[in-house]
This record gives structure tokens, sequence and C-alpha cells, in this order.
């Protein structure tokens, strides 16, 4: 466990949104800057469904974190003015309690003993960080991809806790590509033998069926348009040698080959299923039965919604819809569509276009 | 077998494009209509990966085909003029010489001991058929999906023998997007534990990785948009039964299993990988070095290229590509994007969109 990680443990019973709940559960994070006396410049960063809470090196981890050019001082989300949260959702598997962590009430590991995840509990256990950490509304709440929806969840729930929202890539509800997408991720590792209903064996995980989501992920999560300006129909340099006629000829079959190598093992199968589970699970439109009712929760200063043109996960249309609702309560919305080729990834990939907009964001939140 | 159905057993050592020979291969195939005393009245079907020759029912077949509203007596392809044969693709398992017919060297089913399969081989083989049918040059060619680059091999490899093609919902070749799509639908089947190196007993076939891997096939077919219409959020109807959290919960996803089963077990998943394969090989520029020096070698009068927006596996953009090819030899051709919803099996669902623009062609023709 790396230094600069911090565990908050909730001295109670969490109750989880579905149903059930968690004794005790504990929550990773990590944060950057400093705290205000008046404790109005905190920012909370809600990730993805695969990254920790390490969103950024600091002293305590020189380890670059997921989104290392965004977090710093000096940067877009600078360090300098702002105090920069981030935590590991609830039901992952990388310091905050999910489906791999020890129930006390067993001593075993919960494995499909968890209660269903979603996205509210991800956001509810951020609050009680928020609150752990003495602040009573968030200068601004940052998601990106399924973070998107946690962090929307987050300002439905909790709207006096926050005064500004930036959505990246995400949206208000999967739609059913999306959702087919993930399903099928799912059974790939459910189909798995070694996945043994949730009771596989630690040293030997379900790799195969994890390495086979996590291309299908990779798939989803770049675009047609840039693998074929980067790969064409170039051969992978080692095909040469192999007589099985299978085995990866083009290059993009082995740049999906190595990101699946690097992915698998590295994530908890159960906790990667609840976390894809919650992520279909999320529909605003919960609130009140509508959309329209769902957005009308929000008490928002300020809101920015960013999406890529070419992703294929959370489309523009998503973007727009989302845009178009939070203005209807928060007249101080900007939809920002980005010509990105990387797709959806391109929050993480794409400095360069997404450095700005980050930054004009605060910049103008100063001018204020 | 249905009497409908035509063998045709070619009388010596057939070739294979990349290296190898078939022994006194079997091609399957249909026809529908006469041929004219000037034998100039022939049109020459290629499906995609998955059909048979039945294409269309008929006296011998009455079950329907899968272009059964394309093909028949005052249909867009009009069997009262035109002799129409649909040859089942070598290398598949409806009547035609594959993997799983019976290596007459060993008395045992090919398997993996086939040779390396190529659209080119497809191409050759029909193209047996069409001199055994003692045709020297077709009407028309017409090329769906797969079959629209085995059209476009017959074209470029026996260019005196066609007049006419028509491109539908195809390419000069895969990029990696549809590569990559295919060989996680390859690897899927290759993971099942069933299919023991290709070995796998025929009464227990890989189910599992056909079901995964006809799934991923779905959602490349199919479009987001569709989905979006037509699923939405919607809950499957049987879900509120099931205790498993894991057990599909939207439509989308019963959708998907219902078509998975339906496929599954039908197609043998050692052709299946072979002809997925050469779908990959398949490039138009292997013949002369360049796309450009590949359309030279065609010798066509007319030639339509049709396309539709929503397609992610053979996108708009290398319809225009293919169009403008041809177009660089053979001015008469025209490029069709239609704007339907249901992605790139529209040629097969959409036929309020297709038929008119067949019937055109063929309807142009008879004007000349």
């Amino acid at each position: 466990m790396s230094a600069a990680r911090q565990l908050f443990t909730y001295d109670g019973n969490f109750r989880m949104h579905r149903a059930g709940h968690l004794q005790s559960p504990t929550m990773a994070y990590e944060t950057w800057g400093e705290l205000n006396e008046a404790k109005d410049n905190a920012v909370l960063i809600f990730g993805g469904l695969s990254p920790s809470a390490h969103a950024a090196s600091s002293e305590g981890d020189m380890s670059p974190g997921w989104w290392e050019d965004m977090i710093g001082s000096g940067l877009p989300i600078d360090t300098d003015k702002y105090f920069v949260i981030c935590v590991n959702s609830l039901g992952s598997c990388f310091g905050s309690t999910g489906p791999a962590s020890i129930d006390p009430d067993t001593g075993e590991q919960y494995r499909l003993t968890f209660p269903i995840l979603t996205l509210e509990d991800i956001a509810d256990a951020a609050y009680l960080v928020v609150l752990h950490l003495g602040i009573a509304c968030l200068h601004t709440v940052i998601g990106c991809s399924m973070g998107g929806m946690s962090g929307l969840a987050f300002c439905v729930r909790h709207p006096a806790a926050v005064s500004r929202f930036v959505s990246i890539s995400s949206a208000t509800r999967a739609l059913p590509f999306s959702i087919a997408v993930r399903s099928l991720q799912r059974e790939m590792i459910r189909s798995d033998p070694k996945w043994l209903n949730g009771e596989y064996d630690l040293d030997d995980p379900p790799i195969t069926g994890q390495r086979l989501a996590r291309k299908l992920g990779m798939m989803t999560y770049r675009s047609a348009e840039e693998w074929a300006q980067r790969f064409g129909r170039e051969r992978a340099t080692d095909h040469a040698q192999s007589e099985d006629q299978f085995v990866a000829e083009f290059s993009v079959e082995s740049y999906l080959e190595n990101h699946a190598k690097k992915f698998s093992g590295a994530f908890d199968p159960n906790c990667y299923l609840y976390l894809s589970h919650a992520s279909d699970l999320f529909d605003l439109a919960e609130y009140g039965g509508s959309l329209a009712a769902g957005f009308k929760r929000l008490q928002l200063d300020r809101a920015m919604v960013v999406g890529v043109r070419t992703d294929i996960l959370f489309p523009v249309e998503q973007q727009r819809e989302l845009a178009d609702g939070i203005s209807s309560v928060c007249p101080d919305t900007r939809l920002v569509e980005l010509d990105c080729i990387r797709g959806h990834d391109s929050f993480l990939v794409d400095m360069d276009a997404f450095r700005p907009v980050i930054c004009e964001f605060f910049e103008s939140c100063c001018e204020q």
C-alpha cells in the first residue's frame, strides 16, 4: 500500500441503495493540495470503472496516477489552489470495501454475498469521506466515464454538498449498446470455468475471461478511426514465426493482446462484475420518475459537460441530453464536444484536447 | 438435404490461393429461374459469412431463404428474367467442402488440417460452378458483406467472366476495428475448453464460445441507434423471477441471448473460424501492390456500391473508397448511401430501403 493512500472506516452500518448493508466499510482515498480555512476549495474526482484513488503522484507515492497530467501544481486542476480528493469507488479492490474484502460477519471474502452495488452507493461512500474531511460543500465534483454517473448521483443525492459539476464522457444513464457490451464482458468472465460462480482460486483466477472482456472493452474505449490511422493493415512483427494461423497476425491483434495481459490479474473479477453491473443500473430518471424530475433535484451554480465525437460507449447525443437537462436548472452550463479521434478514452490519452477545457473551467471560476 | 440444393464435385486438385490444395472439392449451390439461350442472363450471389446457398425458396425447398424478399418472380432480382445462382462458400458447412468435411486422404474430418482459406478460394470455387453451368460471362455478380469481398475477388480474378458488379455493405479490405471484432470472436471459440484445438466432440461442441461470439457479432451487425429506439432501458419480462443479479435484466440482454441460442450449434465452429479469418485476410491491394492497381484489373461495364450510414463493420467511408476506385475504371458506377438505422444487417432486414435500390439497378440494365 502506498503511503499516499488514506483509509477512512465508517463506524456504523452503511445502508446500500438497493438492499442490504455493509458493516463499517472502509474507503480508500488520496488528496493533493491543502484545504483552505473557508473549506471551500475542495474538488472531488470520481474515476471510471477500473482506476484506484491514485489519480496523480505526490510525495507519498511518486508513481504516475491515472490523471497525472491533469492534477498538480500549475496543472488544470491546480493543487496550489484546490484541495483535490479522489476516492476509490466502493465495490472496487484498491483499498475500499468490495466483493474482494473480508466480510467481518464471516471472516471470509464477500465475493457474491456482497450486496448489489449501485453508483448511488459509490456516491454515498464518497460523501462520507467528504464529511470526514470536514467539508460541507465541495467547490466542484468532476466525474469521468462511469465516474460521471457516480458524480451525477452525488449531485442529485447531496445537492447542498456541491456547487459545480463537470461530467466527462458520461451520461444520465446507459443505453442498450453500452449495456450489451458490459453484459457480454460479464458473461465472458462468468463463462470461464475458473470463475467457479465467484469462488475462484485467488492464485488461479478466470484470466481467460478477463482477457476477453478487456479486449472488448478496448474496442469500445477507442475508435475505429484511430485504429485505421494507427494500424491500418500492418502485420504484427512476431507473426511470421508462428505456424498457428489463428495467432495474432495483424498489429491491432497484438496491441489488444498486450493491453489485455496488462489488465488481467490486476483487477479482482468479482469487483469488476459488480462495478460493471452498477454502470448498467444507474438511471437519473429514477429520481422522480423522469429525467426532467431528476435534473430538478440539482442545486448547481455552474456545470460543464464534455464529450468526444468518436465515443461509442457514451456518444455525443448523450452529452447533449445531459447538458440540456442540467442547463434547465443551472443556466451556467457549458457543453463541449471535442473532435478527438481516440474515442471514449480520450480524457485519459488526449491531454492536448482536454487540458485547455478543464483549465478554462477552473480559470473562469476564479473570475466569478 | 433439401431437393433444391445441387452439388458439383470438381474432378481434380483445387489449388488453394495461399498454399495447399483440396482433392475433388464439392460445391453446393441453388439456382432460380432459367438460363436463356444466349446464356447472358445469369446473376451470381455471394452471401455473408453464415448463410447457406438457400437464398430464396423454390419448388424444391419451400422454406424461406436468407434473401427471400429479394429473389423471385417479380421481385428485385427477378427470376422471370434472370437465372440466379447462389453458391455456399467453400469452407462453409452447408454442402460445400470445408473443415467439417471428410478429407478423402484420411477418411476423417479435415478440421484444422484444412488449408488456410481465403476469399479468393471462395471466388474460384464459385467460378468452377459457373463454368460447370456453361456460363462464359455473368450478367451480374452481387455480394453482400463478406460476400462483397468474395465478389470483388471474383471480378478481379476472372474479369472476363462478369459484366456488372453490385457490392452491398462490403469493402476493398477489412480495417482494424473489424479485424479486432473477428479476432476476438475467434478467440472466444478457441478459449472454450470444449474447442479442444479443433478436435471437439461433434455432440458437445464449444457452444459457450460460439454463443459469446454470436453476441459480439450482433453488436456489430446492428446499430446503437436502433437498439436505443427499440429497447431503451426496458427490462426483460422474465427477470423478476431470477435471484441471480447477473442474469439478463434488460431487454437488450435477452434479445442477444435468444439470437445467440438460435445460431450456436447450427454452424460448425471450425468452419466459422476459417471463414472469419478469410474475411480478415482479403486485400484488393494484393493485386498489383496498391488498391489503384487492384481496381485496374476490373473489366466491368457497370457497378453499384451500396452502404448504410449506421454500419460499424463496413462503414460508409469504405463504401466511398470502393465506389471511387471502381469508378476510376468503370465510369458507370453508382454509390448509394442508405440512411437505415439497422446497421450492417440492413440488407437482410430493411427491405423497404434495399428493394428499390436493387430494383432500379436491374431495371436500368434492361433499358441499356
